[in-house]
C-alpha cells in the first residue's frame, strides 16, 4: 500500500469535493463558441442550435448492476457511461452536443481511477464532439455511480421515435450477442483470475483471439452508432428506430409495442457475431436465443417502408462500412415471433432489471 | 407484513422495470405544445425556447448522505431532488423548463414510496409549470438514489454568474441557519423514537411550535427562489448571484473567489432564523457560526453593486415578500471575513462532502 498522500495511493476521501472538481476542470478541453458558461458556476449556459430541437436522455451506470471493476478499467466505465447515452440520441435520429455527469464516489476509490473515468469519457466526448458543460460530485455510501445526461439537437421533422408501419422491414446494424459473450468470457475468467488476485480490471488478461477480444470491447467499450443514427434521421430513410440496450428481442417487443404492431423475425438473418455463435454453442446453450436476449450491444433496430428502400441505399453509401442487416418486418398481426427451422416460435424474452 | 402482492405490499423487486415506467408515465400530466417526444421512447424531444439560452444542471439527491427515510417522507426526498436543481437555474437568472429524473431503486423498496416520490416532484413541478420529460430507472444494489437533470432558459444579456465585483452589496433572501436546525431537531427526535420504534418518517412527529416546524419544514420541502431568480436576471439588478446550498459561509467563499475579491460579512446584519437562533443558543453552540455554516437553506445569495440599488427596489416590489437582507459587501482585499462585536474574524469554514 502507498501512501494516501502520494499521487498514486490518494483516495476520494482524502481529496475533497473542491479538489476533485478542479482535477475534472482542468481535464475538459474548452467548450466551443455555443459554450456561454461552463464548469463551476451553479449551472452551464449554452446556445441551442439554431432551428433545431433538443433531444434530452439520462442513464446511470451502477456499480454490481452494469459494471463490475473487476472486468472494466475506470476508463471503459467512464466512456460506456457517455456512450449508452450517446446511443439514445443516436436513435432519436440526433446528435449529441452537450454532456452533464453525475459522480458518486466511495471514499475509498483511488483518485487516479477518477482521473481515468473522466479520460476514458473526455475521449470519447472529443472524437463525437460533445462538450462536458457541467455535472456535480458526491460521497456515495455504497456503489460508484456514474449518471450521464446528454442534450442533443435534431431537426424537426427528421425525429426517429419507435413507432414503425405495417409491413415495414427490420434492419440491425453491426452484429448481436457480442457483448453478452464478452461478459460471459470476462466472469469466466475472472473466476479463474481470483486464485492469482489480480488486483485490478487493467490486469486482467484479454481474450489472445481476436474475435473474443472483439466482443469484450463490446461489453466493455461500447461504440454508440453516433454517425448512423444522425444520418437514418437526415434521409428520412427509417420509419423508426431505437438502440439496443436490453437486446434485440426487448427492441422488437419495445418497437412493435409503440408501432402497435406484431414482428417476424428470421433466426437465418440474424448477425449473430461469429466469436459469440462459437462461445454459445460451445456453453451448450442456443446460441440463437443467447445472441437475441444478450443486452448491451447498443447497436440500432430501425425501420424502413419498403418503399423507401432507395433511400437506405444512399444510407448504405454514407454509412463507411457499418453493416445493416435486414432481419425480418413488423407485421399487422400482433404477435412476435421467430422463424426458425421453417417453425414460428415465440421470440425468447430480453433482459429485466427487476 | 401485507404479502408482496397486495397494493400497499408491492416491493420494487416485484414491480419490474417497465410496470415502474408505466406507472410514472401514467403520473406525469401532459406536456405543453414545446415538448415533442415525451416519455417512453429512447429520448425526449422538445423545442427550445425561441432566442433564448440553455441552462443546464444536475444533481442528486443519495439516501445516507443528503436524506435519511426516517426523517423525510418519500414525498419530501421527491419535492427535494427537484428543488436543490430549481435553485441552481434560479440563482443563474434562468427559468426551469424541463426536468429528467434518474431514478436507483432498492430491490425491497415499496411501489407505494415511489408513486409518493414521484408526487413530491411533480406537485413542484406542476406549482413552477416544469414538464418531467424522460429518466430512467434501474435497480440499486445499495441505497436510494434521485439524480435529476433540470434544462432551464434564460435570455442571452440576464444572465448571473458567481462573478461580482470589489464594492458590490452582499444581499441574501429569506433566512438562514434554518434547515441546519430543522436538519438537528429531527436528529433529536429520531433517536428518541427508535426506542418507539416508529416505522416511517410519515409517523415521525414535527414540531408543535410553529417556528420550529418551518426549520423541519426548509430541510425537508426547501422552496428553490425560483421566481426571485428570474426577476434578478430580468431586471439586472444583481451583478452576481449563487444559491445556499452548502451554507452562507460557503457561498461566500465561493462568490469570492469567482470574483476575484474578499468579502465583509456583518453578523449584526445575518438573518438567522429566530428558531434556529434559540435552537443553537440553547445546545450552547455558536449560533451565528451554525447558522453561516449550516447547508441546505437554498437562499440565493446574491451581490448588487451600489449604482444599481435603484433596480433592487423594483425587485423588492415584485418579491412578492420575499425578504432580502444586506450582509455585508465584496471587498477589493482579498480576504473573507465576519465582523463580529467590533472584531474582524475569519469567517467560518462549511460544509464538505468528502
Amino acid at each position: 500500500m502507498s501512501s494516501p498522500g502520494s499521487a498514486t495511493g490518494l483516495r476520494v476521501a482524502d481529496a475533497g469535493e473542491r479538489a476533485l472538481i478542479e482535477r475534472i476542470r482542468t481535464r475538459v478541453p474548452p467548450g466551443g463558441s455555443s459554450l456561454v458558461v461552463g464548469i463551476g458556476d451553479d449551472a452551464a449556459v449554452a446556445m441551442p442550435d439554431r432551428g433545431a430541437l433538443q433531444v434530452l436522455t439520462t442513464d446511470a451506470l451502477i456499480e454490481g448492476i452494469h459494471f463490475d471493476r473487476r472486468f472494466s478499467t475506470p476508463a471503459d466505465i467512464g466512456h460506456k457511461a457517455l456512450a449508452v447515452n450517446v446511443s439514445d440520441v443516436a436513435s432519436m435520429g440526433g446528435a449529441s452536443r452537450l454532456a452533464l455527469l453525475s459522480l458518486m464516489l466511495p471514499a475509498e476509490l483511488p483518485v487516479c481511477d477518477v482521473d481515468d473515468l473522466l479520460d476514458g469519457l473526455l475521449d470519447l466526448a472529443q472524437r463525437l464532439r460533445i462538450t462536458l458543460v457541467g455535472g456535480n460530485i458526491t460521497r456515495s455510501p455504497g456503489p460508484l455511480v456514474l449518471d450521464v445526461t446528454v442534450i442533443g439537437s435534431v431537426r424537426p421533422r427528421r425525429i426517429l421515435t419507435r413507432a414503425g408501419r405495417p409491413g415495414d422491414d427490420l434492419y440491425v446494424t453491426g452484429c448481436v450477442g457480442a457483448a453478452l459473450a464478452g461478459l460471459e468470457w470476462l466472469r469466466e475468467h475472472s473466476e479463474k483470475s481470483v486464485a492469482s488476485s489480480a488486483p485490478h480490471a487493467a490486469s486482467l488478461p484479454r481474450p489472445t483471439d481476436a474475435s473474443m477480444a472483439e466482443c469484450v470491447d463490446r461489453y466493455c467499450r461500447p461504440e454508440p452508432r453516433a454517425r448512423l443514427g444522425a444520418i437514418l434521421g437526415r434521409t428520412r430513410a427509417a420509419t423508426a428506430c431505437m438502440d439496443l440496450s436490453d437486446g434485440l428481442a426487448d427492441g422488437v417487443t419495445q418497437m412493435s409495442s409503440a408501432s402497435q404492431t406484431g414482428a417476424r423475425i428470421d433466426a437465418a438473418l440474424l448477425p449473430i457475431h461469429p466469436a459469440a455463435h462459437t462461445w454459445f454453442g460451445r456453453q451448450g446453450g442456443d446460441a440463437v436465443a443467447a445472441a437475441v436476449t444478450g443486452g448491451d450491444d447498443y447497436e440500432l433496430l430501425f425501420a424502413v417502408s419498403p418503399k423507401r428502400r432507395g433511400r437506405l441505399r444512399g444510407v448504405f453509401r454514407e454509412a463507411r462500412g457499418v453493416p445493416m442487416t435486414r432481419i425480418g418486418a413488423l407485421t399487422a398481426d400482433r404477435s412476435v415471433g421467430l422463424m426458425r427451422d421453417g417453425r414460428l416460435e415465440p421470440l425468447p424474452t430480453g433482459f429485466v432489471h427487476f
